[in-house]
Order: structure tokens, then C-alpha cells, then sequence
């Protein structure tokens, strides 16, 4: 197989519909690594919300790796969250939100759980880029309830990808084995318009210069783009802008 | 379409290899339960078994359900595991184990971890008979490792099934509107043999006869004949008897 | 001593009022297991329970073997209760409830605490035939203030023995020594009047067949039939059918 | 009845051999508060213990009040230990160890298991009276695998009472109800031979003068003198002074 | 340097307004130990006093040790609190309360936290002598909101300090080096007026007599009476006696 | 008092030696915001070290904000740390170690302890720039037993800053109430010499530009330059490059 050029991405796939339960069930895969999205409504929103005077809506996300995702097995999070998982739902939820309206949603939470069924490099975006699909879907199932008919709750689409200096070469979507060699490490959130949600650069025990940071940040926004007419065409008619 | 008759299972398919990383990976699906078996194997044991003189094998199961698996949203147990999961985890392991020759498995642990991606009921029964199937896969995995080659480490085959008094009948393979609508509610384990692994059978906030006891054993035992079929057929060339 | 015939129940003894703080205070003894069973009356239901439009009660259980019951001495569960522990307190008040009219009782909780002050073999069963005991004292202590003086809040008497297969014969209530060689493990709940509440019968990393499963439910049933008959002693008065 | 005089102890009780699993297992009553103490041995010292050059033993005690031990039912301790428990746990090790002579008493650890079957006020004074007694018993089991035959773990005997400032009275032994009315609770821990081990004198929201002090500490001194009579006696033979 | 005499105090300092977020801010040394003392205000009661008839105020304590205050470095309490940490804050907290007119507080909580950023003996002493301060200071920001003008909520000054026998010799305020030497070791609080608010004897692993500890009474009070006036002079006019 | 110009930093002072127990303690302020920074040497490194081949050091750090750092209190993380906690201590860690060469520290490890005093925004970049300096002090006394006196353990100086734009204007280093104001907060760590460790650029709810980005990094390269000089100042002989 002929390798694919080091600033394309990896074959993404979106596969709506994956489970029933939810309203958004998206089964999302970049190159090995595949996430399953579900996203659920629930008519009420968190308790420290509720005595806000303006009512508005609230979207939060969960990310959690299967133990069968990795080798060797990767042990439950059951007595407590460790540090990894934390910051990476934290960045999910941030980056659904930035573009969300919350007033238009009205007084209901949408939680997006992202499980990790197979991991092989940059779960956190094929996660967002996933995420973002699925909320589509649950706000969707419940477009007869928003508060006003023309104000749709999201103002842009969302998506993300990785990056970084392999072998000091800038290199697009990173997975296991070209993260693991990376001595930068770059997730980047951007929307579909091409505005700027979150830049993360980390030398991985190492520096970088600020042209590498420019080069890396010019893959990226060429995969984000890349990746938000894939979600256009999974999402078709549901597609809101 | 036609209902199923009460004495039939639900349609039930197995699916092997449904992900790369664990040797064995099953996604098995009753009626509209689905869950996914992927079996890691650990070349070592747990601690408690390191001291041991006779040097022999592990086998332990862990059950979860994904948020998304249910409506209203199940949360996950983070902070501690609830009590339904760890009798359900214990009885998977135990299954499991009562077929196996530990010694014959070499001094390696096996975890099948069973997730639910989508709960209709009945999610421990499939999760036991899937996780057999996974188990198979991932002993062939490690044939070549183990200690004797003429001595297989599983003795027969496993497999589980729910029946249940619903409406004053006797049931099989509950649903989760059987399941919530049944008095008596039975999970039987049994070996490809005919043998009984775990009678499980609880009133629920109510009481059954003895005559009723046996006729949920006789629909069980027969409903355990043809998942065992199943699995034989999904195997193929692997089936071990 | 001439050993008891392997049909027998050990010697069961129930004496009610040991300690004075909770209105139900029963110790039993099953051989050298001794289970110290306390039924306190909270005028409150569970928070869970609260927004219920039909007013009625709880019956719940909890379970502990003290640090000193056993030899080795057994930890205290003070991080986190074991699973044992969970299911065995879960059959408890499952088992008192099959039989509970929780409309009856009115609007409050009983809760039932079995603290295990010596271990050997049964300390389940033993604990839900003293719990029943402890119960009735308990509802007799607010028997003034039920909602309807002529609906009594239990509509059948409860009691548990456990049977196995010890060196391929068929035994009853196991002590520790038989429990460890049993091969086959059947704990059996039933009401007074010969109904069933719960049957487990586990194959200890083994497996049984049907005509064993059936010796075992035969020589359960006369157990609990004998220790209904103690119950009823020990109640005199106060026995409630 | 005729009231206890405020200067003179509850009735006070010791029956030695209450359960059979462990060497000591003693039930003390202090008027109507009754604690069981369990004395266990185990052969192996403590972690933190194992590098030492000198081997020694070590004594250690657990509180526990059982749930039904008082009305409205205590919570179980089981996701964190309370401070309350915490603090008489530490006070009954320290107090053990303050007359025991760990080199004498080899290379193992005794855990005495102070569990609290009905409170009325004194249980950690009973505690420690009791617990002496328990560990006497489980030394007594092991005295002939002691290092030197001629050199007794112990030095002296320990026992412990309360006493407080009740209406402006100086008295001793306070039950539930005294407890409650005293502005200073003070809780004395001493040997047979008249030295202090602890002193705790709390002003209850409140504060004490000098001269109050002193009183009390007078009639706790009288308290445990009674106190010791009544351990010597229970334990015959084995009193090791 | 001349050795102070073992009956006088280590220099002690208090520095008032060290951080700025919080009304009562004080950094105290008692030679090297250094605790930094904040006292916060909350508009509101705990929970547990919100349905009390009688609106009245709390007083409160947090104590932690900073990791870098002690070598080698403490880990932080970040799973549970140890139990030392708990003794000593429910000791500042009950010695604070024991002089407060929590009515006069108003339906308002204090907080003390002391945060020991220096340990060298003495932590817990020197904590309530500089909580003391930080809480007149805090009581003085909100002395404008209080229920009545002329009911000040202290009643009394609150200071503390250690003693022990070491090398036979009662000494005063004892440092890490001293304290570790100790057999005896005591920690004694008490008011501006002389009066007691507790008294804490141990022997460490050891006993004492009637005679020493009558001698560590008289050395506490003495010391008692001189970290009053550094009290006094530190908070000028705002001592509120 | 002249309002600062919008690119410039906040007054920022370093005091070392603020307290002895550690080899490393430093206050560092930036404006109003005052951490304290304890860097401590423990002669073992972490357990999953311990069977690497080639032995080298660890440098780690914790975070923790004082209850007292911040009105109102904050609670303290005694149960479970926080995502914000856990994000930036793990920041801090990989920051210091990516100019770490850890084969030249030895085996041992550094754990360097930010504790906010008082928090006014930049919390988490005073105090990477203030454990930086902590380090070098903590690495200083070790010197004579690094492996190799020719191969100091750290290749640059690290220092960080934050950014954001606040009504649409670029500014740098934010105090509490500009960061509120900021629709955009970026974090970034830089060296001494001009290379980044780490961009964090955050949309809070929002999104920006290429053009903000730009402008952004500008800033802070410039305020990381202003920085090292004051590292530099403060460390005088002992600044390593």
C-alpha cells in the first residue's frame, strides 16, 4: 500500500445511526481509530444552573477508553478520573459549546459520550470531529422544542485534527506510532468558517520554534477543512448552515 | 411482523474480530441488546496468585454499560462501582471459570471485558455467551504458548439465557419490557453438555412455585441448546469439543 | 459427639431482645455461626421514594461480618464495601421485601443490619431467617401507627438454608469445612408456606447436573420448614399468620 | 431504683470468651453500654515495620459502634471513617502500647477490634477497659512462641474512665444522658499501678477552672483503681502482675 | 546563641494582613514553625443549622500541612485526611467555639484556615494562638452587620501551647527535637482569664505521675498568659476585652 | 496610579529562601497573584522508574490553591483533585522537564510544590516561572552529587506568560477581572532562548482569528524575554547558562 503523503489525513469515516438509545449515535473512524459518539438529551439542565435568571441550555462531554481499545489492556477508570481523561472531555465540551448558542437550545443538557472502541493516535479529535456530528443528530430529535424556530442553537461547525514534527518533518494526523515519535505534539479546533476554537503545542519533553509552530498550524487548518465537508456530506440534508 | 413465540429466543448473531487491538473481540447482539466481548490476555497473573506452587492461569470478566446503551442516560460508575455491575462482573468471571482448566491455561491472566453498547435486556446472559466466544479466540491466540499441547484449557462450552414468569407464562429470553413485566425473573448458565453452571432465579417482589421453577429450567436448558449452536457455527474451525 | 445426619439443619437457636436501642434485636446461631440482626424504624422513606404519589414504605438490608468473626481477621470495608458484601446485602432485603405489602407499612423505612459476630458457613442464610425475626419485632413496634390496622404489612413468613454437593452427596446448611469442599452451592430463600423468593446454585469452578439441582431444592425445602418452625417459637405471640 | 451515687462507676461487667474465633474476645458493660473486643493475632508485623533492625511487635486497635448500638441507627463507616472514630481508634492503640513492651512480644502484630453492640455514653473508656482485658487473652495464646519466657509484653494494666462537670458536680461515669448535660467531659486513661497514660478534658462549648480539674482527675483516679479490681478478678489465673 | 530556658517560650510573632483576600489574615512563628492563619466569612450557615429555630452563627477550622514545610516533603491529603490532620482541626475548631457567642455571630460561618507553610514542633498551638487573631479580624469586618452592637461574639482570648518531660525536666514549647525526645507530651489551650478549654496529656508509648503532670499544667498556664499579651499587642485596638 | 500599558507585564518580584525546610523555596509575585514555590529533592525516584536500564532522574510538580487564596473560599481538593488542578500540574511538570536533561540529574527526584497564596489571575504561569527558579536552587544543592559535574541537568531557562484579547485589544499577562473579560486566554511557556514549550490557546465560549493568534504569540514572546531577565536578576551566581 502506498503510504499516504505526510499532509494528507488518514481515511476518516462517519457512520450515523450506529445505535438506537440515543438520539445522535455516530461511529466515527480515522485511519485504526474508532470512537463510537452517542449523544443524549435530557430535559433538565445541571443543578448549578438552575437558578440562572436567562434559562439556557448546557452541553458537556464524556471521553473514556475501552479497555479492549489498546494493548496491553487499559484498566476501567473506576475509583477515579485520571488526569488524561479529564483534560480531554474537558476540551471536548469547551469546543462543542464555542460555537453553541445555549440560549436557542433552551433549558435542556445534551451530553456527548465519547467511547474509545479502538485507539491508534489522536482519539481526542477523531473524538470532537465525532461529537460534533452527533449533537447535530440530538438537536435534531428535538428541533419542534427550541425555544424560537429561527434560531438554530449552533453557529458553526467543529472539528479538529493533530499534528506535528515527526522525524523534524511537519506531519498531518498523527497516529500511535508517528505520535509516539513526534517531538511536537498539536491538537487543533477550529470551525467550519476557519475561526480558531483551541490551539494546543506541546514539546514532548522538547522545545519547538516559532516556524515550526506556523507550519504545523497550516496543516492543521487544511485538515480541519478537509475534515468539515466530510462531516457536510454525512450530515446531508441535517447539515444546518 | 409475527411475534416471536414465547419459548424462542430473540434472533441472536455473533460477530467475531469486531475490533484489532485484543485477540478476542465479539460483538453479539440479542434482539436489540448488542454487546461487545474482547478478550486481552495478560502474561501474568494477578498478585494474590504469584506465590502460588502449582503455576496455572486466571480468567476474569468485567461488565459495563456505555452512557449511551440506555435512555435516560446511564452515568458511568466513576467514583465507585455499583452493586448490580459487580454481581454481574462476578457471575460472568465465575461462568467462565467452571469450564476452565487454570492449569492447563499456563501462568497468564485472561480479562473479557463485556460493554454494552445498547441494553433491550438480557445484557448479562449475552454478555456471558459472547464472552465465551471472545475467550476462545484469544486462548487461539496463545495455542502455541501453552503448557501441554494435548490439554485444551476449557472443558466445554458456556452459554446463558434469561426466562421469566410474564402475565402468569413462562417466558424466555426476556426483553426489557418482558423483563420490567415479569414476576420471576431466571438467569441460567448451563455448558454445551447440558450441565448447569448457575441457577439464578429471583422473585421479584413476589414469590414462584416449585412447579414454576421447572418449567422456567426446561425452557432455559432448551434455549441454551440452541445458543450453543450459535456459537459452534460462529466458530467455525475454532470450536474447541 | 455423634455427627449430625447430612440431611439435618444444625442446631438453630434465635433469641430475641439482645440489645435494647432498636425496636427488632435478634441473635441467631446456626451451628457456631452467630449473626447479631437489628431492625431499626426511620420515620422517613428514602429520598428516591419521596415524590411517590401512593405513600408507601422501604425494607432494606445491610451486611457485615465483624473484624473478629473470622481467623484470619477480616478487614473492615471502609474504603469500599466488597462485592461479596453488596450481594449478600441485596438478597436480604430483596428476599424481605418478596413478601412485604410496602403500601401496609406506611410511610417509613425499615432497615434491617446483620453484623456477623462469628463465621462458619451460612452467615447469609442465617442472617435472613434473623432478619425476618428482627422485621416482625420491628413492624410490631409501630403496629399503632400502620395506615390500615387490618392489613398487616407481611403476607408470609421468610427463611433460608443452604445445600450443596459435598463429596457427591447431597447436604444440607453447610458449615464452613463442607461449604469449602462443596463442590456445588445452592443457597434457597422461601416463604412459610413453601414459595420460593430466590434460588442460587452456583458450581464452584464446577459445574452440576439436573438431577443433583433437584436433590438439592428438595432437601432445602424441608430445611426452611424447619426453621419456620423455629421462627414461629421464638415469635410466640407476636408470630403474625 | 436507687440512684448511683455521682462519685461511683456503673455496674461493670467483663464476660471473657464471647466469640470463639479469635484468642481474646471479651463483652464489657458499663452500665447500658456493651462493646465486644476482639483480640486477633497475626503473625506478621505491619509494612512499615519490616526494616527495622530490632524485630518487635506491634498493637494496634479498631472502633466501630454498630449501626443498631443506637437510635436514630448510625451510618456505616463505609466510604471514609469519621473523625470521631479515627480519634478513639488512635487513643485505644496509643493507650495499649503505652504499657507493652513490643520487643517482648515478638514479631507480630495483635489488632484488638473494639465493636460497639449498645451505646449509652463511655464507649471509648470501655473500649480500653475491655480491650486490655482481650489483649491479655490473645498474649496469653501465644506465650509460649514469646522471644524470652522471663520478659511479659505488658508492664502494667490499663483501664479508662470518664468524668465531667454535670449541674456543677463533679461525676463520675457518664451515661448518655449525663454526657449530654456536662460542660466538661474528661476522659482519663490509666495503669493499675496509678500512672496517667492520657488526659482529655474538653470544655463542651464552654471552659473549666483549675479546681475543676483537679476534681475530676480525683475521681477518675478512684474510678479506674475500681476499674482494675474488676479486670484482675475477670481475669484470674492469666492477670499477669 | 544562648539556649532559652525550658520554661520560656520560643520567640513568637504575629504579622496581621499578610494576604489580602480574606478579612483576617495572620502570619504567626513560634520559632521556626510558621503558620499562615486565614479566616473567611460566609454569609452562610452549614447545612446541618439551616432549620435551626434560633439563628445563630459557626465557627470553624481546616489545618493542613504544606509539602514543602517539612522534610522529607509531606504529600498533600488529597484522597483522604489523615487522621492527625482531622484531631487537630476539630481541636482549633472546639477551642475557637469554646469562648464564641455563636447567637451574637449572626446567621453567618467563619472559617479559620491555618495552613503551616514551616514545621517545627508546635504546630497545632501555634494554629490556635495566630486563629485566634485572624478570627477577631474577621469577626471586626463584618462588626457592622452583627445581630446586636452590644453583644460582642467572643467572650474570651483564646491561646495554646505544648509542654513535656524531657530528659526528666518539665520544658515548655517544644520544638521538633524537643518533641521527638519527649515521653510526655501535652497540649494545653486556655483563655485570656486563666480559664481551661482543653487539656491533652500523653504518654508517647510511655506513663507520667500525678506530680509531672500537675508541673506541665503550671508551665502551660504560665505560657498561656505570655502569648495573651503578644495577642493584645498585636491586634491593638481591635482586642476586644 | 498610572493604569499599566496593556503590553506590559504586572510587577513581578522573586524571593528565595523564603522558607527552610526545602533547598528550593521561592514567593513569586505578579501583581497581586502570590505563589509560593518549594522545590524538594527525594534521593528515590518514582516506583515505575525503578527497572529502568539507564538510571536517570524525575522532575514533577503539584499545584494547589489556598482556601484562603480567594474569595470566596475555596474548598479544599481533599477528596478528589479538580480537572483545573490536575491540568495545571501537569502543565507545570512537562514544562520544567522540557529543558530537563534527567540522565544528568541522577537517580532522584524533584517534586517542586505551587501553592497559591493569593490568586488574581496567572496562577499557573507565575508559578512555572517561579518553580523554574525553585529548581535551580533545589538542583544547586545537590551539585556535588549529580553523575557528571560537566553536564548541568537543565539545557535553558523556562518562564510563561498569558495573553488574551479583552475588548477586542491584544493584552498581556491578565489579572482575574481581565481574564473574566477575555474572550480569548492563551497560555504560553517559552525558554530563554526564544523556543516554545507550550501554546495553549483557548476561545472561552468563543473563537479567534489567525490574526488574534498572531498577535498573541507576539506579546507573550516579549513578556517571557521580560521575565527570564528578572529570573536571571534573581538568581545571580546560581543562573546556570
Amino acid at each position: 500500500m502506498e503510504p499516504r503523503p505526510l499532509n494528507a489525513l488518514r481515511p476518516f469515516t462517519i457512520q450515523r445511526g450506529f445505535t438506537k438509545p440515543t438520539p445522535g449515535s455516530v461511529l466515527v473512524s480515522a485511519g485504526e481509530t474508532v470512537v463510537l459518539c452517542t449523544a443524549s438529551v435530557d430535559e433538565n439542565v445541571p443543578p448549578w444552573m438552575k437558578n440562572e435568571d436567562d434559562p439556557r441550555g448546557w452541553i458537556t462531554a464524556e471521553y473514556n477508553m475501552l479497555p479492549g481499545s489498546t494493548q496491553p489492556r487499559k484498566r476501567r477508570d473506576r475509583s477515579k478520573v485520571d488526569g488524561r481523561t479529564t483534560e480531554i472531555q474537558r476540551l471536548i465540551g469547551r469546543s462543542l459549546r464555542a460555537v453553541a448558542d445555549l440560549s436557542a437550545l433552551g433549558a435542556r443538557q445534551i451530553t456527548v459520550d465519547c467511547d474509545v472502541l479502538q485507539a491508534d493516535g489522536g482519539t481526542r479529535t477523531a473524538s470532537i470531529t465525532g461529537a460534533f456530528v452527533a449533537l447535530v443528530d440530538a438537536i435534531h430529535s428535538v428541533k419542534d422544542q427550541l425555544p424560537d424556530p429561527d434560531r438554530y442553537p449552533l453557529r458553526d461547525s467543529v472539528a479538529a485534527v493533530s499534528a506535528g514534527v515527526v522525524d523534524n518533518v511537519a506531519t498531518l494526523d498523527l497516529d500511535y506510532r508517528l505520535d509516539f515519535a513526534a517531538l511536537v505534539d498539536m491538537n487543533i479546533v477550529m470551525t467550519g468558517n476557519g475561526q480558531f476554537i483551541e490551539v494546543q503545542g506541546t514539546g514532548e519533553e522538547s522545545t519547538f520554534s516559532e516556524a515550526q509552530l506556523g507550519e504545523l498550524i497550516g496543516l492543521a487548518k487544511q485538515g480541519v477543512a478537509n475534515l468539515t465537508e466530510i462531516q457536510k456530506a454525512a450530515l446531508g440534508d441535517v447539515w444546518p448552515f
